[in-house]
């Protein structure tokens, strides 16, 4: 294989069908934003949503934004518009509460849908929060159930007559494996048990097609791919044949059937609106409208062409640049099996990646070792491909690294 | 007592010494706004922080404003900013998810500290996301709990030696009655039970003193008095004497002793650290926190004094202008007995407020029959009351408000 030039990666943003895309978004001048797995950057029609919702609906309408702006509706019409993208219908998604506020309601109501099962399976490297709440559940249940971790990615084998709940990440946040959406979902109910699936390093990224695979729950987070600001609120998936027999715990009044008769007792909704709780945060609910824009005459298979195009380019050009630095790929190299991002191993991974960001090239990192590089096919360019790598380059050439104010630890890492 | 006339109000305008904070709101033209209790209006410093939080912090520092801007510290800060106006100290204190969501968390953790007692009292009337959560709890537990609901407002002599909690809202959302902090806590705690306070409808409009009463739980809303935004998040507190033993089931890895270690087993952070779950809400936050500037100098106290004038002077104006009109006080008129609302019944409610409304005075329907008005001292003024009434006299005078426009059901009422 020849090797790649500057050039050639120039050659790739003017052939791409989907640039235009960047100019969605306002970002900063000086950096090449490597991150967008961790915080989407803000898109431009924000601020004019923001000065509507705040300046006119909140200052202006006040107490009667409610109705007349459909305060109310938000979670489910927000829903609805993520449902395309993960494969779901109309009705089967909402916007509400945090990622780990939706899977404390979906493990729960899973469970007892399959009360004669005492199993969730889940993988040992899953992004903490899912285990931490599957132990809150089975803990709060106190009915003697099990968390069963598997080590590595094969979670298939662990699926017995035992399990009531297949509970994975589809995209791992340390490697960056993406799990068979279709057949991890087969093998869950070839088994007996429920699949849901946290979308949370997938929405937005890639097509994902949950009706397809026939999965049972979903939760996502929205501030990723999806742009919707730091902290936006989550959404969550409930497969319509679910729907009138789900119980969920978290039952507070907005998902009662008519939460302003202020009826005694709990009633819950029809269909999805079941899964909501409290009151509807409807400033960042707008915030996330408006970023959603941005995915309206997109195809997910299009996005997920030029994000495998994107982290084809970044692993050839690290093994062509950087070959002698000790990086080690963390990530899958077949395309298939691998979100949108890449992560190399590196023992002195902590202050290399405050190196990068020093120098304008923003990734993360992931204890013990993780350089961890998000691709967003929205708004990254080929040739930030190239220029992330020669900076890679440069600070490794240099040594410059290895100075003691970037071998601190900050809070947030 | 000689008849009000406006002019007297008037001059209690100019002698009001918090007259100045109405300065620091700004308020839609034409509108007499009496729903602050439900929502309320936007605080001048809010445009110029969301331009901080969006336009700086998330547009330009994107991912490292997690340690540059504090982000992951907004929970427990505004939570100590809280602190002073419930009488809670800091360290007890937080700002996080919904108030039901808070609910959800406390009542668990409550029943969990006290297994030998199975009994919730509340009652029948509180607002009805309490009850319902109070039910999910009892539901998913599955331990034979049972809510205890008093029709009425004394829930003294429900206590007996079977209730684990007693969870009461301090003003009644629809009458307005005002709990005894002090004696309804003492009485709890006499009886060998646990004290938690919904304080959605009085954080903010008049002193709460939870530790002097020696409450154990509560939870508020920051959207009404605390003028949060529209869904604005919640806050809880835990006494500090229960947070080494509290024990929530919503265990989410904000809530982990170090979420970014990410470890595979859930460990409680110290303190009132571990009632949190979920990434937090920094755009809702940030415009909280900006909100509460409004109460940096105001003595909680000077607000109670003018609330109980204001409310006064509408239940005197009221009587002395449309006492022939059919409306029956609902909210208690001994001023040690109320919060900082006025309802009225009346049977033709629902219309009458929809013409009120219509001709710019804002307050709200309960069903079946109450007609709710907030008064909130922070940016209220005398002559407000005095114009409200006035337009409820015309409206009656005329009887305007009988036409079927008004009559028609909204899908928030």
């Amino acid at each position: 294989m020849p090797a790649l030039r500057r050039d050639d990666l120039a050659a790739m943003d003017r052939d791409d069908p989907l640039a235009y895309l960047r100019g969605q978004f306002d970002l900063p001048d000086g950096l090449i934003y490597l991150d967008g797995n961790s915080l989407g950057p803000m898109p431009k029609a924000v601020p004019a949503r923001l000065d509507e919702v705040v300046g006119r609906q909140w200052r202006q309408d006040l107490i009667q934004s409610w109705n007349r702006h459909g305060w109310m509706y938000l979670p489910t019409r927000l829903g609805d518009r993520i449902a395309p993208l993960i494969g779901a219908a109309a009705g089967e998604v909402v916007v509400a509460d945090s990622t780990s506020v939706n899977l404390f309601k979906l493990l729960t109501a899973a469970l007892r849908l399959y009360p004669d099962r005492r199993v969730i399976v889940s993988q040992a490297g899953n992004f903490p929060t899912d285990n931490y709440v599957a132990q809150g559940v089975i803990d709060f249940l106190g009915q003697g159930h099990e968390l069963r971790l598997v080590t590595g990615d094969d979670v298939i084998s662990a699926i017995d007559g035992d399990v009531a709940l297949v509970a994975l990440t589809q995209v791992d946040y340390r490697s960056g494996h993406l799990q068979d959406l279709g057949e991890v979902t087969a093998a869950a109910h070839d088994g007996g048990a429920l699949m849901l699936w946290d979308l949370c390093h997938s929405a937005g990224a890639l097509p994902v097609d949950l009706n397809g695979a026939g999965a049972d729950f979903a939760v996502g987070c929205t501030y990723k791919y999806l742009n919707g600001g730091p902290g936006a609120p989550a959404f969550l998936y409930v497969a319509r044949r679910w729907q009138d027999d789900l119980r969920q715990p978290l039952s507070g009044w907005l998902g009662h059937a008519e939460p302003f008769a202020f009826e005694a007792g709990y009633r819950p909704a029809e269909g999805i609106g079941r899964t909501l709780c409290g009151t509807p945060a409807i400033l960042s609910m707008s915030v996330l409208d408006a970023a959603l824009d941005v995915f309206d005459d997109v195809a997910m298979a299009d996005l997920r062409e030029k994000s495998l195009a994107l982290t084809d380019c970044f692993i050839r050009l690290m093994t062509q640049e950087c070959g002698g630095f000790g990086f080690e790929l963390a990530t899958p190299r077949q395309a298939e099996r691998r979100g949108s991002q890449v992560s190399w191993r590196h023992q002195n991974g902590y202050p290399i990646m405050q190196a990068l960001i020093a120098d304008g090239v923003i990734g993360d990192f992931r204890s013990p070792d993780i350089l961890r590089f998000g691709f967003a096919p929205l708004y990254l360019r080929f040739v930030d491909v190239w220029d992330a790598v020669a900076v890679i380059r440069e600070v490794m050439d240099s040594g410059r690294w290895d100075r003691p104010d970037f071998r601190r630890r900050a809070a947030v890492t």
